[in-house]
């Protein structure tokens, strides 16, 4: 399983993801599930994935080799995110990635009866553009945070919703919501087995075209630490301080 | 989608369910999902229940049936809860009605592409047993709270799950259960559009041997306000006291 959120604000855009992956509770492994792709000044993409471990890398593989084909004489074979004039086209280039690895493993793996399964969230901008984040399926269609919306979540995403529910806005400082990106990622992991650290916290300031901050949040990362007993704690005086109900007759 | 929750405590029972029924996001209705078998001074089974509204009521007509039949000469066709020497006794007779409706009405629901999907929450105490608290499986198998496990949740339980495993323990007031069980419910409401008010609150005190106190809670209740409220209140203020992470470089 996986935790990944992005949060889409006026000031930037900010992303994080666990990085366990389990196949079966007898055979769990650490894998980061973030890439980035950026040629700074110009363009910047934040690319984190959940659901089958061998079809993200696959994708992410195909992404990187048109990048690196590009200009080489090679014949491209997937579309290239650095050609991409859009955000969008950004989107329906990973979406045609998925596409080319769906048409190679899906019947194969049905034949093991196994689903193919794999999905992403996309942040970046584009020079130009502002910036923009995307939620892309399994069948590579995807949908576009519009100005009601200040997040996604791929993955495990119940138990960590209701904090971001409470708190975040488009308003929000990109402190404010990489702490709660942190609570919210804390109390997944709390609660599901299959989410696990190190964090990929990634930051996109507005304008900025590249990764502003990217920070690798390991379980005894001193912040991280802070935060997690900081809420404990509050949420248990929150609870004590909350008048008990009259439990008569 | 339904949301319960069953806690074995010291002190007592606390359980708490939703009243939301769902055939698709176009057809919403109101239904109790808890139901109360007590002869007071010898026994008090409280029962909740989840999944498929015809098969839950299915098994609660059979359980009150046999109840119904006891004693006036007609045949008794499903095991009687009130005859159960124990706890046990009475979790496994709620699996044999589970039993009867899958036996009478699986095959047909599979021909239609559905599902036997039912569950239950069976707590209560029988006079010289302890309070038991009991997860009754869709296959009838069934597991019990032990000294370990305060609480079973049954339905959409992710979104209510982290407060519980942060604030309820065996030596937790039935008081701070109760208020734990509404802010757990309230969490779930408030992300899940089909799990929805009215809460049916109950509470069997140890050796009161019959519902101590049951209160139906809708939305404008003053004391669940207030919960509601102050919770959201009360998380915002120790999300903004926590301290900011520093994203610099």
């Amino acid at each position: 399983m996986t935790y990944c959120i992005g949060m889409l604000l006026d000031q930037g855009i900010v992303m994080a993801s666990d990085s366990r992956t389990n196949a079966g509770v007898d055979n769990i492994s650490t894998f980061r599930k973030v890439t980035v792709f950026q040629r700074p000044r110009d363009r910047v993409f934040v690319l984190m994935a959940a659901g089958n471990l061998a079809a993200s890398q696959a994708v992410v593989n195909l992404l990187r080799e048109a990048i690196a084909a590009n200009g080489t004489g090679q014949e491209e074979r997937s579309p290239n995110l650095f050609d991409s004039a859009t955000m969008f086209d950004a989107a329906r280039c990973v979406g045609e990635c998925i596409r080319e690895v769906h048409r190679r493993d899906a019947d194969s793996l049905q034949r093991f009866g196994l689903e193919f399964n794999v999905s992403f969230l996309l942040g970046g901008q584009i020079a130009g553009e502002p910036l923009r984040l995307f939620n892309i399926y399994p069948a590579a269609n995807f949908i576009e945070a519009t100005a009601d919306t200040s997040y996604f979540q791929i993955g495990e995403f119940k138990y960590g919703k209701p904090i971001l529910d409470r708190v975040i806005t488009r308003q929000s400082s990109l402190e404010e919501a990489a702490k709660c990106a942190l609570i919210s990622m804390d109390s997944t992991i709390r609660s599901n087995l299959s989410v696990g650290p190190p964090v990929d916290l990634v930051l996109v300031r507005n304008h900025d075209l590249r990764v502003s901050h990217h920070r690798v949040i390991d379980a005894e990362d001193p912040y991280f630490r802070q935060i997690r007993n900081g809420w404990g704690d509050a949420l248990r005086k929150a609870f004590k301080d909350l008048p008990d109900p009259d439990l008569a007759g």
